[in-house]
């Protein structure tokens, strides 16, 4: 089977602040780049999970995202990074809290692909990535001086705004086989040992061949409640069209009192989105290889 | 509004060996002590909540069971215990990786109440422990000596059996709230660092008052690909009765490859069960305050 590949990636969900437009243009870019490099490995007759990875790096790599180089700071004024992936074979990994790593997204591969488990968190993640010879980065190799700016303002005014700017890809491949990856920093100030939400199989990512892939951005105990990544899948198995699917559990979030994102791919390669905060920067390149970008709300 | 409460718990779904026909007589003893306590509460006139983690407390300092005291060990021969709990009205708490604390789901429920996150892990989860008051225990304090046994063996043979014995309950209380809590040492022989899926809320635990509460136990990808507790209160608020919506996640678990078993209770308070592994120590009190429980299938 030749299916028409596709792929979209996210930079997270979340409000509009002073000098968001600047950034907003940045962003685009850095999606739109995230994308064509995630499409080029498609191209090539790569498979889905090679090319979210592939995307998920570039938007780790970037320092304008929250997630790899240049995440949120923790109140002790740290980086901890989670980062989780499923191929839609069933196969998943995740990490959580890891230091020094330049790539969680690339961690949490390994975790799927070398270990008997899914989950690996905090020291003994470490530890697995320096087995994996993965290169072990030095304490605050993934600050950026915008980011301990804005730390110390926030520790100033004890006032954590939500951070957003978790990163994700959903693609599918010429195999028609399906993959979601998901990278985020967290939020700022959060406590030294918090797992966010967005890297929960389940919550932050799922997929599935048979129905499609999710990859989500938000906080909070709505998106658990409503294990949105699992539930824009099912939306999508019950028929839901990728940006259909998306509002079905943006609602879902709603009415569990939260907002956010997610982007959408379904077992047919058409690709979606929907968030209900101020923005999301998107951007995609659909199974006719049209591309599109977008930061606000349409 | 008065409801007539009710409570079901479980000590792992798992397989027979030699000794377990005894070991099984004790784990039932085990069991009924743990529901005991908790309908305990709920015939005072106590929360689900507090209900549900009085029992799981009793299975955990029971060395029988693979929870708290008794727990699994990993390849470094240490203990790392994972917990998670859920309220029907929304509330989560969840630790992964905590080596220092004496009762896991104690301290899952305090990230609930005190945090602002849902999750919290490894040395960042026993940080806040201490905040919280809650003792800290000097390393080994959980290892029973029947634990330390069987992991030399493990070592010696190199195999890891699958080790079983996560412990659960799920409760509704008389104002016809209903809760669930999960508490593991998860497999033997695991990795430093990994998170079992049997703590993840809506893999292993969830709870949503219009529907009802589900407590998951079994191993790997398959509860994942399931999510299984979340899939099992769906069921109920679809309409299944109890034991019917855990035949349906056993069923779902089994597509993906897997086995284990699960708890639930609806939101008419109805208790269930179902499990397709060789056993699964449970012991319940129904609405009509009716006890009961059992050890391998019936």
């Amino acid at each position: 089977m030749t299916a028409r590949p596709s792929l979209i990636v996210h930079g997270g969900a979340g409000e509009l602040s002073e000098g968001d437009d600047p950034e907003g243009v940045r962003q685009l870019a850095g999606c739109s780049t995230a994308a064509r490099a995630g499409f080029e490995v498609l191209r090539r007759g790569g498979g889905a999970l090679d090319a979210a990875v592939v995307a998920v790096r570039c938007l780790e790599d970037d320092p304008l995202f929250n997630a790899g180089t240049g995440s949120t700071l923790t109140v002790d004024g740290e980086v901890e990074c989670d980062a989780s992936l499923m191929s839609g074979d069933g196969r998943a990994g995740a990490v959580g809290c890891v230091r020094t790593v330049r790539n969680p997204i690339e961690l949490a591969r390994r975790v799927m692909e070398r270990t008997p488990h899914v989950f690996l968190v905090a020291g003994g993640a470490e530890e697995f990535a320096v087995e994996c010879g993965i290169e072990k980065l030095p304490p605050g190799a993934l600050v950026t001086a915008a980011m301990r700016e804005k730390w110390r303002m926030a520790v100033a005014q004890r006032s954590a705004s939500r951070s957003g700017g978790t990163v994700g890809c959903v693609a599918r491949d010429a195999g028609g086989q399906v993959a979601a990856a998901t990278s985020t920093g967290g939020m700022l100030l959060k406590r030294r040992g918090r797992v966010g939400d967005s890297a929960v199989i389940g919550v932050g990512t799922y997929a599935d061949d048979l129905a499609g892939a999710a990859s989500c951005t938000g906080a909070g105990e709505a998106f658990i409640k409503a294990l949105a990544a699992k539930s824009a899948v099912e939306a999508m198995r019950s028929g839901a069209a990728p940006d259909e699917a998306a509002q079905r559990v943006l609602a879902l979030v709603r009415r569990f009192g939260g907002d956010g994102g997610l982007i959408c791919v379904d077992a047919a390669g058409r690709v979606g989105f929907g968030f209900d905060t101020a923005r999301m920067a998107r951007a995609w390149i659909d199974a006719d290889e049209l591309e599109g970008s977008g930061f606000k709300a349409a």
